[in-house]
């Protein structure tokens, strides 16, 4: 199994990526290529090498001499073929790698799989689904922000795609899917939702119906479908309100003089809406394997990223897509 | 000032809401007239007597023999002419009352008030504003769920009305005012966010932009603009969240033996995370004033409730609203 690294992706690359490579290593079978600016690579495992003892394992290193940058918009990387996130793209495509990964922009991430390995089957658009906390480790909401308007028919197969991932990845059997509106009555949600609710409910899918907010937090669904747009906002909001409320609540404890006894659950809490801990999402719909692991990822997160992409490989995830979505759907 | 309440609406109607209609009475110089089944509300009045030893103040009752359950077709709203929700509405159209208020079903408040009372001004649709927790007193979602496939002109109304509240309700001189979208630079949002921003950057409000999920519990903006479909989800969602943070974490202080230690402090966030408190908010867009509090409300909320009606009274919120929709707006 070999995997396509992006050194330079994150927010903590190159330094934490390699770290975290080189921990992979040692505790997988796993053969990982480097890619990025080559000099600062070997710098950078020369200065692991001197404050370790165990000798660096080895890798191959793939020169990419450009990298994108958080803030830079994620469309350039269709004319910069020398990215670190598009050289990973290409590794996989020309039969170098099994499958990529990066801690950089996830737009670009999606960007650069689509035009380098193309769509995958029939689908319309690509998409990116995310689990729901630790706290509901068995919801994935999708599309978790690729795609930002939408049409049904690209929501169904988010659905379909959400499905498959959940049904191979975490070996729940007929995972239940829902789509997310302002009520669960049939008759609720906008003209977007209606339209893929009708379309949902003709599918083998084991469609549950709408959904309301309260479902995402109580994990009433594996499959929560949602557009990128409203997907986005709704991980952000999840996130900003739990950050809200732990570290106003860590302050009241500290001021009763509570801290040292409360100190445990709260960072219990806090590792819980930890999104690093997630490991690495693939990108849905393209036609070769791409993985995107959360841009604040230090070392470990990244060990928790390789590990997630050799799941994904040993699971044959891009193949279960590839004939899930070629499966006759009754219209 | 006068007041119609609804005696019927609300989970815990009608003992809850006569129980508030009497400590409301006793707190403020405010005639309440009491709508709803009669027969129903003189007994309710007879037990809370023979319980209370300072003798009932004095009401009017004006019989209601229908009322709108919270499972019910708020559309039906419009054939129940005797539906107490609909009755509390005719009395302010009247002149019997000065405003209504009900902790009834919100879809059926808003389209009685606008059957009653018709359109405000130009408005093209109306809508409501909630603030977002205790936790952000300064931040109001509108639309928060009255109006769910909109258009851009009606997002741009609602973003009017909502500062107009917020300067007249919460004395907040030029409010900031923000568009809810996947990120915070002026090119993201979906096709509806974009057009939205594009004429909200043409007004004389203090618009500050898009918006992103986090700064919806960080507070970012005094007004944030989202269709009544997310403002929904985006509530429930938040709500949720909380109660399912709370409920984990107290479990966990149980289980550590710190339950009495740490129990003022999560019953603090219980409180905070209270949509009780926030009592009644009013309808957007309609030519009455018509206030909804939560359908969970026990006695206090219902007190809290009449107190936010007596306000809006008060700095003639209706009177801004009017004058506020018909100031020409720059194209």
């Amino acid at each position: 199994m070999k995997i396509a690294l992006d050194a330079m992706g994150g927010d903590y690359a190159p330094h934490e990526i390699l770290l975290g490579a080189v921990r992979a290593k040692r505790a997988f079978e796993i053969d990982l290529i480097l890619v990025g600016k080559r000099s600062r690579i070997e710098e950078e495992l020369r200065a692991i090498e001197s404050a370790d003892l165990l000798g660096l394992p080895d890798f191959a290193i793939i020169d990419a001499p450009d990298v994108i940058e958080f803030d830079q918009n994620p469309s350039s990387v269709k004319e910069r073929r020398g990215a670190s996130i598009r050289v990973i793209c290409d590794l996989v495509k020309q039969g170098h790698a099994d499958a990529c990964l990066t801690m950089g922009h996830t737009g670009a991430g999606i960007i650069a799989s689509l035009i380098t390995f193309g769509r995958l089957g029939d689908v319309l658009r690509p998409c990116v689904g995310i689990p729901y906390f630790s706290m509901q480790p068995r919801t994935l909401l999708v599309d978790a922000g690729a795609m930002v308007d939408c049409k049904p028919e690209y929501l169904v197969q988010f659905a379909r795609m959400g499905a498959i991932y959940v049904e191979k990845i975490w070996g729940i059997a007929q995972p239940t899917v829902g789509i997310m509106a302002n009520g669960r009555e049939d008759n609720k949600g906008n003209e977007l939702t209606r339209a893929v609710f009708a379309r949902l409910k003709n599918t083998d899918l084991n469609f549950i119906g709408n959904l309301e907010g309260y479902d995402l937090p109580n994990g009433t669904a594996n499959v929560v479908v949602m557009d990128g747009m409203w997907g986005n906002v709704a991980l952000k909001l999840s996130e900003g309100l739990s950050e809200q409320l732990l570290e106003r609540m860590t302050k009241r404890f500290v001021e009763a003089g509570l801290a040292s006894a409360a100190y445990p659950i709260l960072q219990e809490f806090h590792a819980m809406m930890d999104y690093a801990r997630i490991g690495a999402i693939p990108v849905f719909g393209v036609d070769g394997l791409m993985l995107i692991g959360h841009g604040r990822s230090h070392a470990a997160a990244v060990v928790g990223a390789v590990k997630s992409t050799m799941y994904a490989l040993q699971v044959d995830l891009l193949g279960a897509l590839r004939s899930g979505l070629s499966e006759p759907v009754p219209a």
